[in-house]
């Protein structure tokens, strides 16, 4: 049952001895997700542990560099590594045509099939969905077509209160039956509605990521009540001109969406270079949402499962 | 009068914690060029101190991912830095055609113009030339189009011996005249012979850089006489039918490159991930040329330069 998030860089465009660019790990359930792809991202999951074998999707954001130069050296070395499965990759047009010439020009013998989905980045939609969770696009503003994603897992199965079967020595096809949300008949014909004996085991859990970006009210509509926000903060509010010029947001923005938002937690990264003091971004963002953290490189967040009281008896 | 490499990555395809993709700087009197740009050069560059700014030209050797796919974050982060000087860019084709679909999908606002030179891989040819240095490709045997780089520094300005500007008292106009080359008539009449008075300060060094290949003959002669060469090893000898299958060498055969064309030093790297210690392919290689070093990632090769005995005087 993991939920977790595993920074694999978090600068912005101009590169820094201490921050790569942008790529987050997620593993849900022991399936794993890469959120973007800057230049060494397969560098940096040899060096946290995690196999780009082991990868089902890639989820790019949009189409500059920083977030995507690292993705023909990661799938050059699932080939090199000798993957057969098939490999989803996510992104805004014209993400095809560039997967297409890439290909052409250097994996002529590619050994897995990789199926290019190019997301629509001006529009919410369901783009994937797998027995455990569900990714939607969260429309983003920046220079170019740029899109967030919203990874929502699915409601677990129920769970039988040990309690109530104990009372009523209820058999395995009844517990069975209540499982699957039905209500059943106890021996004496006594009726028992699935909604008393049944509980969520843990809520489900959810994590956006949004970057690059200006601040955006749709986003903030979007990505209510999320665990974990995973929002850019290039500048400090202080150069909001150039976050608007350059379609980014400043720290205290970040904030803001959630606060709003009413986020669980907030990571902020991809800080310009010009800032050579992170805590000052970070102090700035807790003025307005205090539950935040700077995503640093190398970091795990894990979202643990709130378990349900009855769970415990 | 510098004459330097700096080894920026080393490894083959199969990427490993210690060894990156391929990527030399050079170094020759101060004027900077890279050699082959394996993903994560611009972060090594920055690592070792040499700025991606002093980039006069870079060199492709050939276009597989391992040597070529951290060239759009160079290219990006000189934009980024601002960089307004041409830069020239050197490799077989279609080099042009990688680099055209890069711009328009990655750098339509590029601040600096890329001067692409696609060289013949198939012939030896002089393809740069500076004050100081000139460049001409070696071909190479692999699986694609793929040469090598001869850099070979000019026979550097004569210098007009001290004791023989004393013993006759020699005017500025006079040793200028013999720093031309220019036999000069001294005051009393006598002819006094170029050859007599001057001598050239050191002999011009050079450098070889030749991967990927296979062990190739033709190499062995344009090569001769190198000061240092940079010889791919992929494999140990007892796995010479993998190298002919993929078109490498094994460090027996780079050896025997570095033997027959008597060059000064021998540099073996790009082994293969399967061999989990160097120092079998360097015993290897010393069985027949003992001046055999590791490329590893971080050393700097100086040539010093071996100076005439009058400059000593």
């Amino acid at each position: 049952m993991t939920f977790r998030v595993t920074i694999l860089g978090c600068g912005s465009a101009a590169p820094s001895a201490n921050r790569h660019h942008t790529a987050h790990a997620l593993n849900v359930h022991e399936q794993f997700f890469l959120i973007d792809c800057g230049e060494g991202t397969q560098d940096r999951m040899r060096q946290y542990g995690i196999s780009p074998l082991k990868l089902n999707a890639i989820f790019i954001s949009h189409l500059h560099g920083d977030h995507v130069f690292g993705l023909p050296g990661v799938l050059s070395t699932l080939n090199h590594f000798g993957r057969k499965t098939p490999l989803h990759l996510f992104g805004p047009a014209p993400i095809e045509e560039i997967l297409q010439f890439h290909l052409k020009h250097f994996e002529q013998n590619l050994g897995y099939p990789i199926v290019c989905h190019e997301v629509n980045a001006r529009q919410e939609s369901l783009i994937y969905e797998n027995r455990v969770m569900e990714v939607t696009t969260i429309p983003l503003r920046h220079r170019i077509p740029a899109t967030g994603y919203l990874f929502r897992e699915k409601t677990p199965p129920l769970n039988v209160d040990k309690a109530v079967i104990r009372r009523h020595s209820l058999s395995l096809a009844q517990i069975t039956a209540l499982k699957r949300g039905e209500d059943i008949l106890l021996a004496d014909g006594t009726p028992l509605p699935c909604a008393e004996a049944t509980y969520v085991p843990y809520p489900p859990r959810s994590y956006a990521f949004c970057s690059d970006t200006l601040y955006s009210g749709k986003v903030v509509r979007l990505i209510h009540g999320v665990d974990l926000l995973y929002h850019e903060a290039t500048f400090l509010d202080k150069d909001r001109p150039l976050a608007k010029e350059t379609g980014h947001t400043t720290a205290l923005q970040a904030a803001k969406a959630a606060s709003l938002a009413e986020v669980g937690q907030l990571l902020i990264g991809h800080f310009s270079s010009r800032y050579k003091d992170d805590s000052l971004l970070l102090d700035e963002a807790r003025t307005l949402f205090p539950n935040t953290l700077i995503a640093r490189e190398g970091d795990t967040i894990t979202l643990a499962p709130k378990r349900h009281p009855r769970a415990a008896l």
